[in-house]
């Protein structure tokens, strides 16, 4: 379905970087929803550049709801979401339109739009769309949050930098919504950042690992075969620009492991079944089992540098070297983490829709 | 969809691990394309388990076609294919009806089925379901094959011990189909399989990486965002059983690159545009751009050991103590290959016929 | 998704006149929803030909479920029906393979098939394969009845003979659903019968409509606008062959009433709002409201008739004139009564699955 | 998928009758085709009501394309579509929010939305939200004009008085697609404004039957089960608000007809297969044969009206008379047939898309 994901709660995104709105409809999200425009605003503000690690392109994200909420509660029918961009200087990017930038989706734009495409600023390929994901997302996270269920994410790593892991739950995802460039150990937060300025000051880039933690999901979501909950999970978290990788639980990690260091020890607690580990990462069969899910991504260096890198011109079909000019940001995984958060969001209340019913999130 | 997946190209998958048949239909493949029953053999035969580091389980997969094929063609109309279960011993499995296998879905298929799963042998969680995946793609990577398209995979980790990287890909792939224990080098294969029975000569078991190329696919296929060809194709990729995570290209370990290495350069040779480096494993912005696509999955350790385990009875609510007795693969990672073979053939058929239409395939 | 229907509970069907087995997946019912063997049997033995106003092929439909099913309770996964095909003659369609029978899709499976369709027997495209969709609309709708919803059809008209309206609905449907030529009035279905025979003694065909009723739907299914109840409702009853009008409550008769006669007058019975009249047929703005769901279906007369009829040989592009021989049906109308019921049947436990959770029908 | 129709051209509306703004977003739109702003504005203006025989709320319609356009041209990425609300009287409707008027979705909205609904001029039921299907449909029947396929409507009846059958079909379509009111016989146009404007004298309203024809349409488009190109058709046309009833070709009166009546000859001229009669509305088996596809939808009478009506307060669960204030249409017919037009232009492009792929409408 191309820009529309979900089958109870679908979400659809449209806009372009210098179009005069991006935005998103997010369909079915049952009645009776609190929309928390401070919450929304709070998330907006987490993804935006912050001018000195990002770029100085300044995004006001002044959203507005233009269907679907009366009284700052849903009405069950589609919530549309309108972000209009500012401070748009197109003309920085006129040298782009036939060079493609490398690891930019310039010459696959190309291949599928045979020149039509928008490319002005990446156009509908533009980091900027996320916008309109978070904003749509932070209604799904908040909605989720009534239901006590809670999603955090940190920069796992950066620059080769590594933050600690997840300890307190609940806690560490209270404190990451809080900050702008989300880590646990800040002592690492400030190594990150200036590793990040490092390669920034010699017109460079670095990539990261965005790790997120679900806190409540009920058990028994998700299906066996095509529908696993990882299957929707990364199908959603694949469509966040940079994203090369996805795993849950022990991940990667688990495949150098023996079963018997693997497997999940099981226990009960009051009238509850857990796990000792959670290597599987709240997932067994596709299904959720009642422990936290969490997951990483791996975020690819923003391709966008200021040094000279070889290229063609799929115009004239010629090679070229480009030193691209204009706003970028030496990182973006800081920011990826909130996008990371309200993209989960999304998908997690459609499969709670799809399991429970459209009303249970009511 | 839960047991169906695509939109053009759809497949359907069923059955239980101790049931009359499992199978799977596949619907929506141009007429005219060629079915190769031997094809479709061999890889059932790459995927069996060979008795000697895989569970002595005898699996004969005497497939048949039921419809959609006449004089070894497909007329258009869904294609159903049936495989017998044989040699199957109910018996050994009736402790593990209430008392989860840890790191198993017992638990969540409690969860979720509420005590009418099916539970013998997996039911329909069974490895064993991937059969049927396996004789669809067959059908399915044939088909690809006549379009140019070719697609294989290799053990790149087992136990800790890695495989050589890609060289020749065309080379290295046809090699691969043809192998029962899919390595580049033979004696990083040997080594592999050592450690294998090592840990089955102590009740253990190991995981791994499988590693795919895909050589041959058109320019332009795949989405901006939500049906990003990565999203499409780990979205399939998550519904084999044991993956738990997939990555592109040079996938974490773009992470802890610099844009200035990250970014592929891009080149033209004759008429087409290349790239000299390949981090992106083939997709750009979501989109095919013409280099080989490249993916991983980490395979989990099979969760089945013969040794103590502390787990719970979920009818009783009490704790366990789970020794298991049956038939069980040391590892399953030489045996998923041929299923990410599969798995991978099926997606891009769909994505194909999206793009291009459904006769494409013929 | 072409051979699959629903979203939550999806059916796909398979399978050709003349191939080994025709059958059906049934994807993502309830677990511990019972199957009652005997009820399926029964209506595949009303939707049977019955020799003398039907087709003399004998169709045994001895069905086997070879998934998703212990101990006649669904496990929650999916459901798998196969019906052996008997006694083909294939011969007598031989010369059908180039030569289009007006009316039947010979020519349109050409046009999109190209010559590779399956056309002994009308392949894909027999009302045989409808064996498949009642089977698996049997298992749905007996699992309807046990939450109170009863779905009953009876043939409204037939030759221009026309049959009593509903009036006990509950009674009615009971009646209904006993009967292999289920009109509500036998005076009338003796008329229709004789009309029938009168028809074939001249080698000539009738048609009818068939008029379904639904009691004890919840209220408040179904969605406002692409998903309207009766959007979902007349996709699926559109793919029943010979199906060329759908229309619900007054129907077509209702773009003759004013809205003062329109209007069903709403009132209050006990704490349930009823409507005094019912020429919405149950549905207001795409949703329920709780008053019984009617509507009917235009059955076009079987195609096949024992009269010359101009033609074209799709081969050699010649015009032809056509005297069909074989075993055919004089009228489908009653038996098509029964494949409404299944296909109601399917997607009502669809859209009740999608509004209320996949465990509602349990 | 509730407010998304579509598969490969996915078109999704949004907004309520009181709201800022209703609108549509089009994905899947192939790139390069030609957005004609006169062409959508045209067609915006025949649905809006004329404030004779429609209600007099001013509708300017000054519709904005806020993404997926360049230059006029469609870039393949998401086209939304925005129309800003004007000329709201909501205190018009304050009686209604908790009284249902008869035959409105008042009701069943109060069930799906618990009382959440936005209840001001219909909401989301409104037929206001059809200005945004129309616009959204102006751009794919545009499109498909380009491609030699013409779509056009008239009102086939209304209050009783029928028009004249179609005859020279592109000549038809042609006039049609300029008319207010579409008529192919302006005396019967004439009777049926007069009978309009009789009810609406008596504060009544009438309804009818608009037909549509599409010429051009390829071969072997559709499918034979499921999707069979009138059940993808009557999904959407069911999603019109007042249809209650949509039949191909000959309709509900083949039912009527013997096999050796209704059956199509077939005949050749030049290179084309073609048929004699089109009782079939040019679909066999689901697909298309080549000949015009031909239906009429049954559009119930507007259901607001002047006069008296028994219903019930749905809050106090009292029974209540209505007599409704307001500005409404006596008659909606004649808008309706623009909304069909729009309709089956969506639902055609996406049938198109999926059969020959994404590029196909370029």
């Amino acid at each position: 379905m191309k820009n529309t994901f979900g089958n109870s709660v679908a979400v659809t995104i449209f806009g372009e970087s210098h179009g005069e709105y991006i935005g998103a409809v997010i369909d079915g999200l049952a009645p009776g929803i609190k929309v928390d425009r401070e919450y929304i605003a709070h998330m907006l503000t987490l993804r935006r550049p912050d001018g000195k690690i990002s770029t100085p392109r300044k995004e006001k994200d002044e959203f507005k709801i233009i269907s679907g909420v009366v009284e700052d509660t849903t009405t069950g029918t589609p919530v549309t979401l309108l972000i209009p961009n500012e401070n748009v200087k197109s003309g920085d990017y006129s040298e782009m339109r036939t060079v493609a930038r490398p690891s930019h989706a310039d010459y696959t734009a190309e291949c599928k739009y045979h020149g039509y495409q928008d490319s002005r600023g990446g156009g509908h390929f533009s980091g900027r769309i996320t916008a309109a994901l978070v904003a749509a997302g932070a209604i799904c996270k908040f909605a989720l949050e009534q239901k006590g269920i809670r999603i955090g994410s940190h920069v796992k790593k950066c620059a080769g930098v590594e933050d600690r892991d997840f300890q307190d739950l609940l806690w560490d995802i209270e404190t990451l919504n809080q900050k702008t460039f989300a880590v646990l150990n800040e002592e690492k937060g400030e190594k990150m950042r200036k590793a990040i300025l490092e390669a920034a000051s010699e017109g460079d880039s670095v990539g990261g690992v965005v790790e997120t933690a679900v806190v409540g999901m009920p058990q028994g979501v998700g299906e066996p075969w095509f529908d696993s909950l990882e299957s929707v999970l990364s199908h959603m978290l694949f469509s966040i620009p940079a994203v090369k990788g996805v795993e849950f639980g022990a991940g990667f990690k688990i495949s150098d492991m023996r079963g018997s260091q693997a497997n999940d020890p099981m226990g009960i607690a009051g009238d509850r079944v857990y796990t000792v580990t959670n290597n599987n990462g709240g997932i067994n069969g596709g299904i959720t089992n009642g422990m936290p899910i969490v997951f990483r991504t791996a975020i690819k260096p923003t391709p966008t540098i200021f040094k000279p890198q070889s290229t063609v011109d799929f115009k004239t079909m010629t090679e070229r070297v480009l030193e691209p000019k204009g706003r970028h940001d030496p990182a973006i995984v800081h920011r990826a983490r909130v996008v990371q958060d309200a993209a989960t969001a999304i998908a997690l209340c459609d499969a709670l829709a799809m399991r429970f019913g459209t009303d249970w999130l009511k």
